[in-house]
């Protein structure tokens, strides 16, 4: 997928880059570039020629952002950097960084893991770790994580009908045997982490991954039933851009 | 609970103050503490007079660590000093950490916003984070996460029973409106997120939680539906050490 | 929702005819428009200026249309008649179609049922019924029925939003309290029917729903548990158009 | 079973016959045999000396038929000839017909399918779709189908026990490989239709069921968990007298 | 229920005494009426006159009695003159005593338990406690249980849909308040007794339960938990007697 | 375990004796031990130097014993002798046995099926039986259970962690074949007995189990099915004094 054509929605610069920027007191100015936590600019504006703004005029079926009343806080500066670095690249801030914004600290823990998990070094595939996402996100029936990682999918496989595969129903992939297994741990995991024991592991092994891989995939699906759940608890409400992508 | 007789398994330093340490580059001198991931030293020594080592001479039934083959890295320079003030504060380092030091940009990001969630400021009380985790992890039967965090609400607040209560079975323990609620959500959150609605947020805030309060108590049980999936997957094993603590 | 500028996926003569038009051995000339089971024309060709076909060119993920080994039978007079209509008005004829034309009487007798709740007179609105069919198809985790209806509902509806919340957790679609309870009922009924007693028919009574209604409501319901379940149980896949239906 | 000694629940005519009755708009002479959809005349009376009427006098636990207030429609004269036969044949009208006899297009086309499916050409016996309509139904709990079909199940397969084995626990019931197999599909797509797969129609096909069968199998069951949903939602009640048969 | 015409599945003298009796060391001469724990005479002789055995000559689908092979062992003069009981009683000796005979200890004290429980004094009714076994053994599905006393509900009841109903979902009888609160807190402490809690009580004294009643339900629900398993591990087999008795 | 050191849970005399004790009318003079159900002595008084009182000095957070109020009974002569027998060996009479002490009979026929199963001869050792029930009680999440059987186990494995796992999470636990076949067992005939079938008494047999055997594991998971629903319904709670047994 070339990244000059399809707007990612991770930032450039991988993980562990940017969870430095973040902690090193950056020197950019710091102006907070949205001033409310529900219903910032970034929410409603999709890139223009993207998605037919006539038809979802205000959104208003996913306003505000969460169904919490926090203000938003002065974004330190490496986080106004990396909301700046987000509105050049995707032409929006993700919601979810903006539910986080109420806490300088929260907001950059958040996403030093979440860019680390997902952008990092590993030998999963970045549309790997989106497909696990989705898949995990569907056991859980998260609206958010189904919405915006639903079209990270569609985006990075260039296959829309894996996305909605996996969002509905992902036993209806045809999947090779690598990411069957890879999604029935993350599944299981996900509905019954109790039950998970060496023979699942074993299956993991059997079809090539490594046990670096296993963690991954492990830590993958752990952060997005961390992250559903945050999403559940706060009817956080996904970009409306995230709907039409990749189609 | 005096802090100078039972050892915290915290390290000293709240969140925010430990992440950036562990961000800045600290200036200790970087000597990995530990040579392997499995069985450490650190793993198996308890504070002396503690437990009747005797009794549970090796811990092989809780050895190895996790049950990936992942080779302990070359702790970075902040990791390094964070290990060494858990040896001196608490006499051991937690397995969790030694689990997740085959890497340091992982380590380096759980480690910040664990310390960020169970030890920041909030409106809830360390006590009441560590409840939430408790319930949470007997939830998804969780041996790690019981058996470590048991020893810290036992800790905590003091009373060995409610540790054992909240281990096995939550609502047998006779708790406060406000901390039957809050585990009530954080239960629900866990058993089925996709069910967590408004009225539920009502309900905390009928017991008295602010908005920002409800944050802390989706990402506190989001964190450790995390965690949970984690050890799980990778068959953690606690240090034998917690066994014992504050019985 | 103009008819004529959004092609309805039903034939534009109601239940009750249709069902008259297959029984009474039509005149029409009997030609089988399609010659296979598996991969009919229709299923690939989306109305022209819909769909940018470039990206799915043949839709191998989708191919065959059900895991069984079927031949198509010669279409009854009235069926052939059926499907022209379909051809015409949808540009396609949809696959749970094709899947049944194996046999002359279980097509007849599905496309009668279906016109007739789907289609027929009710106090339901076509909309409410396409809802239905969604939220039960969410709960069964049904591909084909949550890719046909779900564009369903976003055309009834021009609210595509509303169409991906009922896919992925209608909780978090922000309804009236009719709807609500229509597919709480029609939820709960699906999920548990051993539980649905009068206290459920009352909350639907309240809101507003006549004793008629409520047969309607279950219907439906019903009917798309038997619609989820055969479409599971033979791997159906809806035909690729449906996708770009209304976003 | 001869057809001459126990009532059939089934019109003599089959399938595909009834159907063409129906819509046939029969010579009949139309006047309704049924006053009021709760408890008509039909509903009580048992065939003379097969059921001990001082004992269940009124049955008033099971009446009305239906928890919802639906005035019975004028019967078309397909439905009128139909009801007539049951009368002839059965001694009653299964209340299943006159809870949908509010609605001509309803009872028309529930009465084609049902035929259809349970009485229509298949490599599925009779026995064997009662089967499966009771071990659905025992999956759902839905007492209107176990007590109709149960007695179905009693009278085809002359054997008593079949029947309570299959209302109570099919897994009981000493079936041959082939009866098991269906069974166990069955079950499990009423349970959890998203986890069937080719490895579930594998097994069917191991022993001896074809492609057509499956989709028998899957229709059959498909049907029944629509109907158990009808029944549970509007608290259908059946005819008394099936209680007795067969025992 | 006239004692001298229905014959009870339970001996005369209630649970006290025959507790007594059996612990007594009977001075009846000790003489085993059986031969073999798999399909004593007891089993397949049904009540003259009360069952047709044409139609059931041998009950090949219930034998044996369980599926361990276990020898009787020699009665013990109490167990001896209470097996002699059932039989002058109730034309049999049912089953469960058969399964529990090779072990003279086993068999002693649950008919010491069964009969204290289901027949000694208390604030509920024989038809009561007997309501509870079945509402119990439906939701464990368990066979040898819901027809030995769905059985029992029949006769106590004088009313054969009760025990149908009980048998197939306990929601659609109609039920009193206070049956209805009986059985709903029954069902739950079988389902989820994690989750009975004060609330539960507090709803059964509203119905004017006492305190000792709610023993007795817990009790007798508590005991059909056993039982169920005992028998669900052992595939035990009612006698055939049961299913035609009080239809 | 010697049992000159560690104080056994269970009175010296083994299950058959002790029934024929308590059936057999004792002479032994009938002084009832305790005045009330609520908090008798032998609840609170740890046995000397096992506990440190201090810290759990009153135990509020355990009392009363059961949350119903039922009067004790005086205490029959068997039971009587029972009961000090308990506080001879134990230190304590078990809260469970105050519980039932309101009625003789239901406490006699309690003591000796429990006595009988648990102590009584059987090719399960005392061990395997207590680790029975401490996996039933997981499962069940029984406080009571979990807390008395948990200290049993630790008491006769002489291992601490054996105790921790069957409590937690019985999986994590490094189990022999025969025990991880037996806790498997026990486990699925606790959450779905319905479910258990020959091929599960195979695999019983298979790793060396006597069908015997069989019987003693499904009597000994059927009980605690009992107990754990007792237990529950009534809010019991166990006697201080287990927590912090055998650590």
């Amino acid at each position: 997928m070339p990244n000059n054509k399809m707007p990612n929605s991770k930032p450039e610069k991988p993980a562990k880059a940017a969870a430095k920027t973040a902690a090193r007191a950056a020197i950019a100015k710091n102006q907070p570039m949205l001033r409310s936590i529900k219903g910032g600019k970034g929410t409603a504006k999709p890139p223009s020629g993207k998605h037919d703004s006539a038809k979802h005029p205000a959104a208003p079926d996913d306003a505000p952002i969460i169904a919490l009343k926090l203000e938003m806080a002065k974004l330190s500066p490496a986080m106004a950097a990396y909301f700046k670095k987000c509105q050049d690249k995707l032409g929006f801030v993700p919601n979810v960084l903006l539910a986080y914004a109420f806490d300088m600290a929260k907001l950059e823990t958040f996403v030093a893991m979440y860019n680390d998990l997902m952008l990092g070094d590993s030998g999963l595939s970045k549309l790997e770790r989106e497909m696990i996402a989705v898949a995990v996100s569907s056991q859980n029936r998260c609206y958010y994580c189904l919405t915006a990682h639903g079209a990270a999918v569609r985006q990075y496989s260039g296959n829309p009908l894996l996305g909605e595969h996996l969002v509905m129903n992902y036993r209806v992939a045809r999947l090779s045997k690598r990411h069957r297994a890879m999604l029935d741990f993350a599944v299981k995991l996900t509905a019954s982490p109790w039950s998970v024991e060496e023979n699942d592991r074993e299956r993991l092994r059997r079809v090539g991954f490594s046990d670096r891989d296993i963690w991954d995939i492990s830590a993958v699906a752990g952060f997005f039933n961390m992250s559903n759940r945050v999403a559940s608890a706060t009817d956080m409400r996904p970009n409306a851009v995230y709907h039409g992508q990749a189609r």
